[in-house]
């Protein structure tokens, strides 16, 4: 992956800090499993299960976690 | 998603930041699943699966610990 | 639920603050499922299963870890 | 329980630290499940599983990371 | 393993702090099943389960918290 | 166990920071089931089953994150 996917964790609110930790839940997919087809086959495992949505809610929890620490929870 | 439905992790209370904590927790499976129609087909899942409900009650207290620790605790 | 079910993070001690973990780990399920009825129903799968039992002492853990922070470790 | 189970989150060693978190993760069982008889029942799924016992051991982690900053990693 | 897989938790960028969280996940699964031929077998279920890659994710998320955390979130 | 199997968390290299981690996520398994010959009939699901190998990682990945810390990181 290009080395800019990831420039800085600061966001300007916390909005766009908690996108950013759905964007890190899926950066780990793609390094892991490289092949867009196969990725791609797997998506309604993802989307339509609701044990894998509850538990791709965990990851960006743990994710959420570390934006917001970095930003210093948006307290100005 | 409208940029305004997280505008600060400041709560008044524990039990608000609770709530918020709760709010975190679903924010995800939307951005993750946005069909409505077919998250309301795994409703059920959810709320009447022993396991689903354990699993998001965790989500809860890892956005919970975020939450709290950017109120300080509540400490005043 | 009533906005004073939480009014604070702060215990007196390590084993009320224990207490407190727990019952967060469980507010969440009522916040989840509303219905007393359908918790009812799902209460043997928490109690007598010993997975369920097993991810529940990890959602405690999870908000013990928060307490203790809250109450900085009761190092007085 | 009798209040004195947790006396204080401070021990000696780091050893002993380790101990109190094994002890931590159990209370939850007893508090969740307090039935003797029933936890006696389910305890073969516990010692004798393996998915059990990691899971076992992941809460053991959690609340060694709690206790291990209560004492400031036993850096005296 | 050498001793010198890993340095240090320094990076030079938050991409690079994420590719060694990816790079710390996947070691612990080498000193566990040191045969290589094993993890060769399983490789499927790794890299083309679902559930495996959610999995996998979340640890990257924890260890990411760390190097995160050691790098002081790259705020210069 | 012997009290001393755990002199200090801290460590002279981030590497045998992980090797630590390694050693704390493997410990608790010991002390919930103290029979080795139960153990070793456990083992292949331990070392050979990927699901498991994958939740050792996070329990090894949380462990890693208490040793960092412990260890400020190793930034000297």
């Amino acid at each position: 992956m290009s080395d800019n996917w990831l420039p800085s964790l600061i966001t300007d609110t916390p909005a766009e800090g908690y996108e950013l930790a759905v964007k890190l839940s899926r950066v780990a997919i793609k390094l892991i499993q490289p092949d867009a087809a196969k990725r791609e086959q797997m998506r309604p495992e993802y989307a339509e299960d609701a044990n894998a949505l509850i538990a791709s809610s965990h990851i960006v929890a743990t994710h959420f976690a570390t934006v917001a620490a970095a930003n210093n929870y948006w307290k100005g």
